[in-house]
């Protein structure tokens, strides 16, 4: 296996065909640094239309930044050769809701009705607040971004529908102020926050016990600072009990040829 | 017919009305100052999805702000109690990519796999950089803004494909820096310009003979200012050529309950 420090450095298109020759099965943070990551959603076509407009009436949660055509499982808005089927590390199966199990390619399952959804991912923004000097804490301290459900509800669409998931991230006062300016100008991976300050406005009781990823480590003087949240479409997708849908094993995203800087500004 | 000075103040609901009522069957540029505009693109199901992707692979041209269900005549994104049927002044019908006629109401025509894309339109840009100060050159000389075909090819998606066609506002250097920074923050109706200065390198060979709208009017130091514009997506349907296809007559948009205030930011 090519070593982490080897991958962060190496292009989108080597590190996909280290992930498609099977040699990367881990999860892809940090690599091919500067480029965007993306979350994988693939459904049949009969429940995409339902979901693509899902995706458009919530926006924060799901920024769009590619939609395949039936069958075709080429993204070819985000770059060069890329091929849904092998190029993440690790995909998800849910049957009816369910998780059924992970793999590392999906070649065998492909149907010529599948659909290719990748939605923008907080790496980018991780990326643009770290080179800008914030102490963005999960990644200071190794650990998993903190997320919660909320008591906001999304737009439904179709079968589609649920709660937004936000993830959080604590900073000093300017620090949040810094963030507000930097993510407002990346609207396809998030873009600004949703909510800073009282978690209760949100719903969620107790910072310190996380619906998903690790707890957060908190300072004296921050002020806790929600982003809506990748895992928001994926939720929906096990509420909406679909016969199939293949996603991304969370961190184990698409590595796109996309560089973070041009996702600024929409 | 209602003044266009009370139409000017009246609120979108009280707007749609009088329209609806066929007491206002001009174009709607000035009315209810301070909300979004829409373009209006009304399609069969079955080219609904590829239109859908069509506006996703070229957000600058067509940002999309909402997509009805097919058959359903309300787009519940853009406000209360809207009925597309009868909301909008002027319709225009094509078939087979030609145009064959006008009217003020098209619930005769509806059918029950109609599906309705409302983009984003410049009028609420053009308003916030009056507000800034700027001299939009076209509002103040009350002309058609100066339209343009392109050589820049779109990214096709099933029978839509096409050049962008860009807007023109001519501004001094200091205006044209500002009007950069004002419209960066409106992803939604068309962001930031798409080039400046050199029309030739868009392939525009002659600034006084606009493709579609009026001539500009230009001051000596001007730079000319090219924006994605609306009317893209109307050749890329007419290209297409379907059977039907319902739109908006030009100047003759969706007023929806949006404030353009909060088109900001994405």
């Amino acid at each position: 296996m090519p070593s982490s420090s080897s991958m962060a450095s190496a292009s989108p298109a080597e590190c996909r065909q280290a992930i498609r020759r099977g040699e990367w099965t881990r999860h892809t943070s940090g690599l091919a640094a500067g480029y965007a990551q993306a979350n994988l959603v693939i459904l049949p076509a009969q429940y995409a239309d339902d979901f693509m407009r899902f995706c458009l009436m919530n926006p924060k949660p799901c920024p769009l930044l590619d939609v395949t055509r039936p069958g075709d499982p080429v993204p070819h808005g985000l770059g060069e050769g890329i091929d849904l089927r092998h190029d993440l590390p690790r995909y998800r199966l849910y049957r009816h809701g369910a998780l059924d199990g992970e793999c590392t390619d999906i070649a065998e399952l492909w149907q010529d009705d599948f659909v290719g959804f990748s939605i923008g991912c907080s790496f980018s923004f991780e990326e643009a607040l770290i080179n800008d000097g914030l102490d963005v804490r999960h990644v200071t301290h190794d650990r998993n971004v903190p997320m919660y459900r909320t008591n906001r509800a999304l737009t439904p669409s179709g079968v589609f529908r649920g709660e937004l998931v936000v993830s959080m991230r604590p900073f000093p006062a300017a620090q949040a102020i810094r963030a507000i300016q930097l993510t407002t100008d990346m609207p396809r991976v998030h873009g600004a926050p949703i909510h800073l300050g009282h978690p209760e406005l949100l719903g969620i009781e107790n910072l310190a016990a996380p619906d998903f990823g690790e707890p957060p480590v908190l300072h004296d003087d921050d002020l806790p600072v929600f982003w809506a949240c990748g895992v928001t479409p994926q939720l929906a997708i096990e509420q909406a009990k679909l016969p199939l849908v293949i996603t991304h094993s969370p961190g184990h995203m698409l590595i796109t040829d996309l560089p973070n800087q041009q996702l600024k500004f929409g």
